[in-house]
């Protein structure tokens, strides 16, 4: 879809986030906004708007990915809570944001919220981000790891 | 988990939200706030706090009854996207919030809003609601819909 920045894969995605790992399923991105430490995005690689519309295949490969994922930022991050959330009124390709969430700190207790000021790291910390959730992304794939 | 009202099943359950139907895996709520009409709940069985603590069966079931809800949702109520969302810092137990969300109506591109105020429905609004969903989702149920 040449309206869906997910899928035209240029400078508007890469101005919001950046890839991390790509498996069968998914693009797994390091969110560029980090005000919630270790947050990222799991996109679904096909143009899919709704769960429904995934095989069961890609539906288990998918949110397998959006677990993983969970785990390596759990291991890496250590936050209290997770959140997982599919908006995508405007932007309707399937994608999880995946948000740590920390007893005391930012929006603790209710949803995240995206209009506060952004946290943005320097070219080293993205590195750095990318570098541990990486390492870990790999150590955990293909695991099973309830 | 005595301090988990899911895991209570009482009454603060019962003052949120209306059980339509379970599964081997789920429970699905129609939720009492009806301001995004169709709006439903899907508990995991199981009292845990993120989807890495899944089996891959309980992933796997769990979040084929989350498709199948929006799927039911999108089919009785007509939505323009369903957003979908694990938030729960307070309350741990894994659920998703599925909400249907209409063009140009309340909080159309934007995450869904619960500082608005509540859009409860009279007995029979639930009673309806209740029983349109049910038979979509006895209908639904068990399909490959992708």
């Amino acid at each position: 879809m040449s309206d869906c920045f997910y899928c035209e894969n240029g400078e508007k995605l890469r101005s919001l986030m950046i890839l991390i790992k790509e498996t069968q399923y998914s693009k797994i991105y390091l969110n560029r906004d980090q005000k919630h430490p270790g947050r990222c995005v799991v996109q679904l690689k096909d143009h899919k708007t709704e769960y429904f519309q995934l095989t069961k295949e890609e539906r288990e490969g998918y949110f397998y990915d959006v677990a993983v994922t969970a785990k390596a930022i759990w291991e890496v991050y250590g936050p209290d809570k997770i959140n997982y959330a599919t908006f995508g009124d405007l932007v309707p390709h399937v994608h999880v944001h995946v948000v740590p969430k920390y007893e005391g700190g930012l929006d603790w207790g209710s949803p995240f919220d995206d209009s506060h000021p952004k946290g943005l790291l320097d070219d080293a910390g993205y590195e750095e981000a990318v570098k541990k959730l990486s390492a870990k992304l790999d150590e955990l794939y293909g695991r099973s790891f309830s």
